[in-house]
């Protein structure tokens, strides 16, 4: 075979890179594929795929070897890796320097605050007499590693603070991470400004979208985010493409906000790389996401990312309560006959409880609608419509 | 890996099996491809593929088993191989005793005959006289085996159709197909109905849509025909829905059809598998014709067919005049940066002068908006702008 196009290297094996496989077929890219075990998502939808640890350079130079540009499925490749495949001249998207901000809180929030956007009041704290000191309630975090609702301790102004507190302190003592304490919030609820950013400064600003969770994990998302004041939408996008430019970001920017009940954003976290808040984009945009983040990263000029529907609505499909209930295949033919404008994305993991195992979107005119097809397809998928009403 | 979904066997590896691979991605669907090659189209995505020949018994056996279900990137597996698959208990779909009618020409004239439906007048010659007889100016067709203007022979009333005629008798002594003669239909465009039925009977009918060929190969698709009478437009739906369900068709069924002048359809053509008449609802409709024919092989309930917006265009990307112009990859800055909300779909190939190598989408609500960019993009990939207009 001639060679038509670069490869690009992926590094991660999970749904976020089965979901970039999609646009690179279309956009004829090749995909190179580093996966952490046989068999995992990504690894059953991109040929040229091994398998292997993203902790290990010599492994990581044996993936990208040949490629022009490596990005990621998730933000777990040690920096200093990151650094020495730069060395090496391949373009790293999004780089270590910016990546460390969506890798480790304590730097991003330094890092925000310099630039002056508005975050919640936070500190890196070194033991329970910080914490007392910082101020109850408040959230405790691991700087680095956490994800979906891991590595965070809601602290309460009660008898048991002492314990939450020492558990966190006992993981920091572990691991070796730094641990941060951050004001409670009074929010209204939460939203996400998902931008992406090529290498040239070229960025495309998605609206801006509401999202749910259920225990740490994002469960819902609607967009746009109903009844959002438009100064607030714009502000919104406005820090996410000026987080992106400041910190150079190449690709996605996922930047969580909490809108609070006095009509101000704060910044949660961010993430440099196609994010749950932003599946809707597959269905309910011209261009998705992943399409986006794979122009970017390669260096090509951006895709619209104006919404095609008026709404549109995500909702996670988790693995349910029963592991009895068997394949989410079984779930199509009720599903899909029940709505023929359903979209429904799977990602060939198995469906433990609780489990992250694929999403619908619903679009159209009638937010309501919409709300009511996609939560009762993602609680038939989890075998669970009981649970279906928010 | 538990089997979370069961397996589907694709036979033929070129761009309609690269394309059904979007949306088994989306579905949790495994396929398993036989490719004619390394790296053809559908190989180059498709993680689980073998090479070998689709003319084999053996090879067929050995890629399908163990999938409950087989379909096809193309017509030309031996109808007695589909026979043998269908005795070894895989559902072959669309069936042999179906795929007959778009595997040969002679088979689906006298069944749509029977079945009253309206075609070109036409009969099978055996011989100069025979053609004579029949009337000039005709079309000559292998009724086997030919595509893409391949197998077909223009038979003017001049003093050269003797040696057009003997051409045509020697590529049926050569191969063994019969001859079949046509009429020249003074039509006023082509148009093409394309559905979709399950094994169920359930079946969806997409728009109507115009195509305009070009040396025998599809060039331009518009959605919905422009201009189209409702009742014609109706009446169209209706004949491919009824072929559809009188041949026992599973999967994608494309009726191409002349429009007379005198404001008639006739058929021209039948093909068993997504269509490149239907490639514009990848972006234009709410199911995709790749979606829509998984889901039907794999007896799910369909998808919507209603479109997503008022007017969308697709143009193939052929190669262009010159083997110089390099890769279509190159052509992005342009083309990306010029359009925004232009789709792109390439299929992986090398571009050959005259190959179909890729097709671009454009929606709106102007149609020739979408013109204009669908043509320009599809012409600059081809390096070939002066070519542009039609």
């Amino acid at each position: 075979m001639p060679e038509l196009a670069p490869t690009l290297a992926v590094i991660g094996g999970g749904q976020l890179a089965r979901m970039m496989a999609q646009p690179a077929i279309a956009l004829g890219l090749p995909l190179r594929l580093l996966a952490e075990a046989p068999g995992v998502s990504a690894a059953q939808v991109i040929p040229d795929h091994r398998v292997g640890d993203h902790r290990d350079l010599a492994t990581l130079r044996e993936v990208t070897a040949g490629c022009p540009v490596v990005t990621f499925d998730h933000e777990h490749v040690p920096t200093e890796h990151l650094h020495a495949l730069e060395a090496d001249g391949i373009a790293v998207r999004p780089g270590p320097d910016a990546l460390v901000h969506a890798q480790d809180k304590g730097v991003m929030r330094e890092r925000l605050a310099a630039l002056g956007v508005d975050c919640p009041r936070n500190a890196i704290v070194t033991g329970p007499a910080d914490v007392e000191a910082f101020g109850l309630p408040c959230v405790l975090k691991t700087t680095r590693g956490g994800y979906d609702g891991k590595g965070v301790w809601f602290v309460e102004d009660t008898a048991g603070w002492a314990e939450a507190c020492a558990e966190a302190f006992a993981v920091a003592e572990e691991t070796g991470v730094r641990i941060l304490a951050e004001e409670r919030v009074d929010f209204r609820r939460e939203l996400s400004a998902l931008v992406v950013r090529a290498p040239s400064g070229q960025a495309a600003a998605y609206p801006v979208v509401a999202s749910t969770q259920r225990d740490g994990i994002c469960h819902e998302v609607v967009a746009p985010a109903p009844d959002l004041d438009p100064d607030l939408a714009t502000h919104a996008q406005q820090v996410a493409l000026r987080i992106a430019g400041e910190l150079g970001v190449t690709g996605v920017l996922a930047v969580e906000l909490f809108e609070t009940t006095d009509g101000r954003v704060l910044v949660n976290e961010l993430a440099m790389r196609p994010h749950n808040t932003g599946h809707w984009t597959q269905d309910g945009a011209v261009t998705s996401q992943f399409e986006n983040h794979l122009r970017a990263v390669m260096d090509l000029p951006l895709g619209s990312p104006a919404p095609r529907a008026r709404w549109t609505v995500m909702v996670n499909i988790l693995g349910g309560p029963d592991p009895e209930v068997g394949r989410l295949w079984d779930g199509y033919p009720h599903a899909m006959a029940r709505d023929p404008q359903l979209r429904v994305h799977l990602y060939g993991k198995e469906p433990r409880p609780g489990r992250k195992v694929g999403h619908v979107n619903a679009y159209g005119e009638d937010l309501e609608d919409c709300l009511e097809r996609a939560r009762h397809a993602a609680a038939w998928f989890r075998g669970d419509l009981g649970n279906e009403s928010e």
